[in-house]
């Protein structure tokens, strides 16, 4: 029997107890990544729901979400944003601030990097508690995206995100759920 | 008629003279990625040689590998393996020291990332010095990595990045070059 998308998902998630301080257990994407089996069934699902839509655009955050972006904007033949953080782009950029376990942080997109009413995919591998997504909106919507969706592989649902981007109507897709994270 | 892949790709690059410093004019690749059509095409292009050989997985320099490679990673169905800048991975690392043009730095990969005796494409943006690309080659070689190739969308050509390469016997493929740089 074929084992099914989550089991083949959560059976290449390595946890790392204690990582990056001690009680947090870390869900470690880089083993699904490169299982070759779990990296293309997980690409393959997320982008199902957009087969034959036009979308214009990912916006991958830096730097998990590039890998999966990357791929996600080839297999719907879309163009890629890099949503950076600051300081690493070489062109005119928008900038916003957003709030970390301690204190602030600021991350960055081309100004010219979308056009207004493109129809953009915003990717992560991981949704926790929607801070560095929803500074991801902030950024593509100042600059006139229409955000159709954004996907994670992994959601932390008692962090939150998920409400956060749906305040925001911001539909939010994630293939596996570590409840109590 | 249809414009070719080089012209399609070098208009799609653009140029930003005095960045990161005077003098020095940079390749910025962030408006092909943004261009379907380019993005598409630069993929398509590279992975055409291996299309039906057993790729196992496919190695990413970031961040801007991580985008080119994620995409190439999906399309021939292999794994990726992150190479990070120290200090970004979770788990036990092989790590490696290279030479910037002010002092050194480090880059790391998972031990475990790749399994000897696998065959593996490298992948990032560009080939300047090749002093990255080296130091990925000796890490992935560490833990017995075969690899088949490395794959640039941009090189130039008078940093000698492509005869380090060669001297390493790691064929290098690029698709558009800018001499003088």
């Amino acid at each position: 029997m074929k084992p099914s998308l989550e089991d083949t998902l959560l059976s290449a998630i390595r946890n790392i107890p204690d990582y990056p301080k001690p009680g947090i257990m870390f869900r470690d994407i880089t083993t699904l990544l490169g299982n070759a089996r779990a990296f293309r069934r997980a690409i393959d699902e997320l982008v199902q729901p957009y087969a034959g839509s036009k979308i214009d655009k990912i916006a991958g955050i830096e730097a998990r979400g590039f890998i999966l972006g990357g791929a996600i904007a080839h297999q719907l033949s879309a163009g890629f944003i890099p949503i950076r953080k600051k300081g690493k782009l070489p062109h005119e950029t928008v900038r916003v601030a957003y709030s970390l376990e301690y204190g602030l942080d600021e991350m960055e997109m081309h100004k010219d990097a979308v056009e207004a009413g493109e129809k953009v995919i915003l990717v992560d591998d991981l949704i926790a508690t929607g801070g560095t997504a929803e500074a991801a909106v902030k950024l593509l919507r100042q600059m006139g995206a229409d955000i159709v969706a954004s996907c994670f592989v992994i959601d932390l649902p008692d962090l939150g995100g998920r409400a956060r981007l749906d305040n925001l109507d911001v539909p939010v897709r994630t293939l596996v759920s570590f409840p109590g994270h």
